[in-house]
């Protein structure tokens, strides 16, 4: 059943991104919060700080777009993963340091346990590293937390989270080799683009 | 051979970043450039800006992580995928509203033309959507260019790109469960962490 959300099948699956200087990386932290949804965790956590702007991008995702997901900012980081393993999860950290993600993935996706994967910023502290269950690669190259947490998800659900439906759009779109064929869920037709996505 | 450059099989693949407000988008587009780098791409193109920042940071990257890749900025995107055409290459423009990237990317992948991949900011002018061969959809939802882009080269080359090797380069990481090892390929010894990436 390719429309149900990876997650029903796979377990619950958060992402974690440690704190961010405010304006550098707010436009990166929204691109990480939007692939979590997209790509079918059930949770963003935005660890040490709290950025309106963001958690506000994300929530209007969510209430267009659909889909459940626990948001939460402000938490300490080093405490949520200290909590996360204590109650029985797992946490993954994502560095290009780490083993290759194709070489750990198999184990990954079948261990039940609840996961939580962990998105540096730049200097992430030594702590991540040593606590972390799995410190995973998206190949051993410096390119992009937003990238490596996309592949990363992708490869967890194998694809499926592509198919996945949302639950509680109000928009929805309809796939074109060439325009912008948007459906409102609540009218049942369809509406002009969408400004800004 | 997994360690060869994807592009000798599939041949040239660019990508072209639209142009980016300046200040707001600098971050996003050095992520776009450092994935195409990562995930073999053999140009990145920055249209209609050029921004110096950012293509230090790629250049920085070429440097020590080696890769060849033709950087390019302040060209007129428009012109450049006329031009791109007309020299018998397709084009391909990432969009939320095409059509899902495993309906197309058999066809894609088996085409012998060079691709020029065309990742937009927000409003993208309607000009790449009509001129595009293929308009492209990781999944029909709102998320990210970077995390578009990654996708899309990661299923063109069906996850081979992960493990190519990069000609030149000065480090090289050792994969590692916890910690972090680089080697320099120059003195052909392990060295400290590199910082800031």
């Amino acid at each position: 059943m390719p429309h149900r959300h990876p997650a029903e099948r796979y377990g619950r699956v958060y992402v974690l991104r440690l704190g961010h200087r405010p304006e550098r990386d707010k436009r990166i932290t929204t691109h990480v919060g939007l692939v979590a949804r997209a790509f079918g965790a059930n949770g963003f956590v935005l660890a040490d700080i709290c950025d309106e702007h963001v958690m506000a991008s994300i929530r209007g995702v969510l209430e267009r777009w659909g889909g459940r997901m626990h948001l939460e900012c402000g938490v300490p980081g080093k405490r949520y993963v200290r909590d996360w393993k204590r109650s029985g999860g797992e946490v993954i950290h994502l560095t290009m340091y780490g083993l290759h993600v194709d070489d750990v993935i198999g184990v990954i996706r079948e261990s039940p346990r609840p996961k939580l994967i962990v998105v540096g910023a730049e200097k992430v502290p030594w702590f991540y590293y040593e606590e972390a269950d799995y410190n995973v690669a998206i190949g051993n190259q410096p390119h992009s937390e937003v990238a490596a947490l996309a592949v990363f998800l992708d490869r967890l659900y194998m694809g499926e989270e592509l198919r996945m439906e949302f639950p509680g759009a109000r928009l929805r779109i309809v796939p074109s080799p060439r325009g912008k064929r948007v459906v409102s869920l609540e009218r049942g037709e369809e509406v002009g683009e969408v400004d800004g996505e």
